[in-house]
């Protein structure tokens, strides 16, 4: 009964519904997400290898990452859905060379905010990096996605303990 | 240049490609891929609490993870457009009862396999019980995809190393 | 003549346009729509069973309603895209027993109302519905899917003669 | 339980699943749904009007009608993708002037059958002639979707008892 | 360098964004784009034959311009989603008998311009032509699509050189 | 009438179908098109341009095509929604300095052709290019937009006369 009332998405009986955003004031908001993809050594190598004009796998999942914070309302059912003012993915090899790091920025002028946007976007370019490198890396794993901060709304300023700035940016 | 030969999606001059697949037989393909929600023990307690109609959030999940599958083509760029002929999600409190287990199984006859397919529903599942739960726990993590074990295809079948069942099924 | 300039999507020459409300202040908009699905009592009684954790037909049925709320201007071809506030989508035994209503309502604070996003996941939920039991029950008929009211918008409210409220909320 | 191995579409736990189809062979499948939009006459007057070049309104809504029907999948959560080789949607004027019937026929080579595609086109037909004329009528409603008959598949022809031609058709 | 800067889809490291238009106020926009699909005037001459019912090819042609202007920021990866308020397309015979003319205008009350949205609405209002056609005329060629005009927006009004009106409409 | 028969898509009452290919066995089919986007020879100079890494444009332009061939059947209405086997895009600067040339080469294993889906992949990577180099030159072109070469179908090989390769390949 409080459990119902405590998860937002759920009304009072227990069923789902998109919560409604209407008397909330529309103002800039901003989420910022991040993950990594931990792969073997010999697979970052091949990403940033000087033999191919480097870039294209980490451009291709960038692209990925910010076609599909576009699409989270069509993804995740009780989304709102939102006029995006600004998306921006990074990818960077990670500092300890096993994998890659991934972080999105999103922002946007509305009533709810753009957390899953984010988030969304680091899961896609993730799982576009994935398959990309899938030929000669099975094992790879997407680890570690979760909100770093947010700014505007209601419930006011978040910023996860503990996050740091991505290790190194490689392009 | 090598390098450029390995990673499958990208050409000789390392362009990003979506590979011809059209000399393979179609054959029987299947895919498992999983992962896990970390949150607080209490997230978890409300997810299953008996307060609720219970499974609202996980159902919600599993749906959202299914229709993923069918939009992986959508979503990660190069994927080959393929008609699945099944999708199962799974979710479970892990054992340790600090999250929920995520497993997705699919299956095609066609050209190429659905790892893809399983890693993208397995995301999504992830994504909306981040967002269903998220008003009570901005913590929560999205953590290990990673496929479990894939069948069918020209590559033979692939089996991670220590994958084991999912914890518990709860629903 | 007079016709064209009556049907609001077509122009003076007859042909279809997307009709511009740039003129028109966005303001709070919500609509109602609802329908039902007509089956044999067996059906219901399936649906509505202990024997299974009841509510997952029902559940998947509300789930799709809502996703397809936000899709209606991808599917109806003079719609405006709209970003929704809130979408609650209600299924329930009928009355009789002889089937399951559905009762859709959508809020916006837009240029336009939102009474095709009721109607559409009134219709999608049945879809949905249909689809799931179709295995036991061909003979099913989706039925007096209508506007029940709205409020918003220049041309004012409107109500329904004779709507009255869903029969029965089963869950 | 007996009703989770019944209603196809829940597995032996009540849960959601895409059916299995894999082991089912690819064959031709057809199926032909109808419905109708019941309105007052002088809105059917104004939509088959000779004052505008008559049919905008109809063939926009067959246009809906088929497009829809490409995209059943991704609106009805547990329908299998399908490669369509056909898609025909009718609409005309009722026999007793009170509205407009649809028919839509739907053919694949494919392993499952395509019902959904069928009532899916009718349906959002339907929901186009709503839009483009609710401007004049609100008061139109969407009545008596139905399958009509289907063949192909193991489950053998259907046609539901007492279905005719479509009573009229005026372009 | 400079380079960079100049392209405003690319960041300062010459990678992909979305740019941040948030400090942008929402005002009205409007754009006007055309173009043409030049073809065989035996195949212009089937298009407005008499013998069929006149338009269905051009009507298939603007319905679907229309919907691919609403799904622009769906194809274009950098474009931001923005809710349109008015949609239109024009296709007329060309004065020279060779072709079939296309014009888009398309409103926005937003924080960015829509000539993407217009100049997308003609391509594929362009393709649909071209798709209807091409069994009688697989040399058809699509010519000249240009952004004609647009206002609104900081950057002031634009108005292409020598852009005249569509040169006849045919309906 | 003759007229109606000859316009694969319109049924022998003008109406627009997708018309039936389930007798059409499953064949190898290929498709190349072309196109070019015409701009100033400083337009092209910026995004060839040293001073950024460069072929970000043209890979997001490559990526761009490449996924709007997948959705080929979802913007042009009568196209068949098909599984592609490969899809290839090309961009080069045009010989004479003034614009980039675009060829994209699709292929499946399908009842029907991919002219569609191959001249859909130039258009919207015409319009990717153009999207990201309005801000400087909003004087660009796309031209020449036309099916190459096709193989595969009962209509047997078409070759369209004076296609040459693409004059070079920048990256």
């Amino acid at each position: 009964m409080a459990a119902a009332a405590e998860l937002s998405h759920l009304d009072a009986g227990g069923h789902a519904v998109m919560v409604d955003v209407s008397a909330k004031p529309a103002t800039v908001r901003q989420a910022t997400a991040r993950g990594r993809v931990t792969m073997r050594p010999e697979t970052l190598a091949l990403i940033l290898s000087g033999g191919v004009p480097k870039g294209d796998v980490l451009a291709v999942s960038r692209i990925a990452g910010i076609m599909a914070a576009k699409k989270t309302a069509d993804l995740v059912p009780l989304c709102h859905p939102l006029p995006l003012t600004s998306v921006r993915v990074e990818l960077a090899a990670a500092a300890d060379g096993a994998g890659v790091e991934i972080a999105a920025h999103v922002g946007t002028t509305g009533q709810t905010g753009v957390e899953m946007e984010a988030l969304t976007a680091v899961s896609v370019a993730a799982l576009t990096l994935y398959d990309m490198c899938k030929a000669v890396d099975r094992d790879m794993t997407i680890e570690a996605i979760c909100l770093v901060r947010k700014t505007g709304g209601r419930s006011g300023p978040y910023e996860r303990a503990g996050a740091g700035a991505l290790s190194k940016q490689t392009e």
